[in-house]
């Protein structure tokens, strides 16, 4: 099924422990629509400014990504981050955003994007998100993810929009935060229970799959039949993890999108994880879209085929004393 | 396989959010030998002071573990720690430590005692287990846990005990310490490159398995052949975790030691693994020992189970785009 993503394009200046890069290409709507694309179709709708260029572009038509809702503001300047990681990679610290075209962005989705079956809603400001989904009611599959500082100023509005969607992709930090339930597994049953309460007054679906991200650590699955985790596929070395979350989530809903004849079950949203984290061990190779632009599907293929057999244990065999 | 572990006993008194204990039985060596004495004979070396009662002991013998080398010093008191956790239980503050019989502690070793096939040197000062593994030299199999405290004070000590053990059981932030390597996987590799090297010049088996607890996370073992890693099985509610490092040592070293006739393949450790892991979830599901001593065997069956099937997924079925 076409799936359909909004959220930023941007240039990113990266230095980790092992180098830096000035101004790559990224933005979780790229992240996400590189490693959506090796699934399915993917259609990106965000702006850009005068400095974003054919080079960017051809990136992801190179992966067959539809770029036509990709909207360029004349006179106005691309989406910037520049951040810092740690020696371990798990603290990094913001040192500038310059908003650019973002600030007063209206998602204008063509026909064509309006139509996909699936839709991700990347981390913008809720009240976009919700507009956004409000544009495709009849979406069969929609994910979101957010972020603290969304929590932190608009939780109303962010709360509104997780109602409104399938699937919430979060890191387990911002999951505790969103809900103030300190332990995972409660503070994912209550994001369930919105869900519930959301089918009940609005006759709308409300989330029934939640997903925490957990960095270096994996992810878990929660959904009400039942628990998943799956660690992180280990890298002797990680040069950047800047896109990690959105290539897990590009990864994820591509998988689902990829098998629509499939029911939404925990079996499929099982294999559904796995490539997810598989193509965001890719991602944290190296810095950027770079890895991800050179990747294979015999890559994830054999990568997958790993991780299936570092996460296998013999469920039988015990050995109690009488 | 018999087995010995030395370490501290002790009483411990904890705050968590969701209650408090006074002086509850806890210490090193009595979380990790409840936990192992599911799978075979334990004997405990370490001191108490003349505060240790019957009660205490009769905890101990109402698992069938050996207590005989359990050395009460006149006039001591046991060793006591006092302390408090955080909202979500993963900071703890040490509030007090007083160490009691500890201080001047020499490890006496019974000839039953020193006769096990398998050690445990649960944390305590290097020199010390060192000592004590001198004394067990055709130990079949050794394991080793350790904390920050002797990484600052002790290392030089700490690498030649570690050097001395088939297994190393740490916190992966200790690990990193450690080896100053930021990267778990080469964290481990670090360490068993030790081993590798400790064969070569003393001829002694060095570490060939080193075991990362993740806490909440889970566990992850890396050895010469591969990497394994598990979650911590999933619980709604978390009372207490003191002790949950030692109960999950208990699970790993116990599981090994009831499988004499096996060898140390990566399949039997992945099955050590699942045990450890669903030892130190009931550990932390109360106070202190208080799950433990009531847990029966075929409660750790069935969550061994629901664990397995937890963390399985098909790795078949791909449908990547052509």
């Amino acid at each position: 099924m076409p799936i359909t993503v909004v959220g930023s394009i941007a240039y990113d200046t990266v230095k980790t422990p092992f180098g830096e890069r000035e101004r790559m290409l990224g933005g979780a709507a790229v992240h996400f629509a590189l490693a959506a694309s090796f699934f399915d179709d993917v259609r990106v709708v965000g702006p850009v400014g005068d400095d974003f260029g054919e080079q960017q572009l051809a990136v992801l038509r190179g992966r067959r990504v539809d770029v036509s809702d990709i909207e360029r503001i004349a006179g106005g300047s691309t989406f910037f981050w520049r951040g810092e990681y740690g020696w371990d990679l798990n603290t990094r610290e913001t040192l500038d955003t310059q908003l650019g075209v973002f600030e007063g962005f209206v998602p204008k989705l063509s026909e064509r994007s309006r139509s996909s079956d699936v839709l991700f809603l990347a981390n913008i400001q809720p009240d976009l998100q919700r507009d956004v989904r409000a544009q495709m009611p009849d979406a069969r599959f929609v994910a979101l993810d957010s972020m603290n500082l969304w929590i932190d100023i608009a939780r109303d509005s962010l709360v509104q929009a997780i109602g409104s969607v399938d699937c919430l992709i979060l890191n387990d930090a911002e999951l505790r935060q969103l809900t103030g339930k300190p332990n995972l597994v409660a503070a994912a049953r209550e994001v369930l229970s919105w869900g519930v309460q959301s089918a009940a007054e609005t006759g709308m679906r409300g989330p029934s799959v939640i997903v925490a991200k957990q960095g270096e650590y994996g992810a878990a699955l929660v959904t009400a039949d039942g628990f998943f985790a799956l660690p992180a596929y280990p890298l002797e070395t990680v040069i950047d993890p800047t896109g990690a979350g959105d290539t897990f989530a590009g990864g994820l809903v591509g998988y689902i999108a990829a098998h629509p004849g499939e029911a939404l079950t925990d079996e499929l949203l099982r294999r559904a994880m796995a490539h997810a984290t598989v193509l965001a061990s890719f991602n944290v190779e190296e810095f950027g879209t770079e890895r991800i632009e050179r990747l294979q599907g015999k890559e994830i293929v054999a990568r997958i085929g790993e991780l299936h057999s570092m996460t296998q244990f013999s469920g039988a065999a015990l050995g109690l004393r009488a």
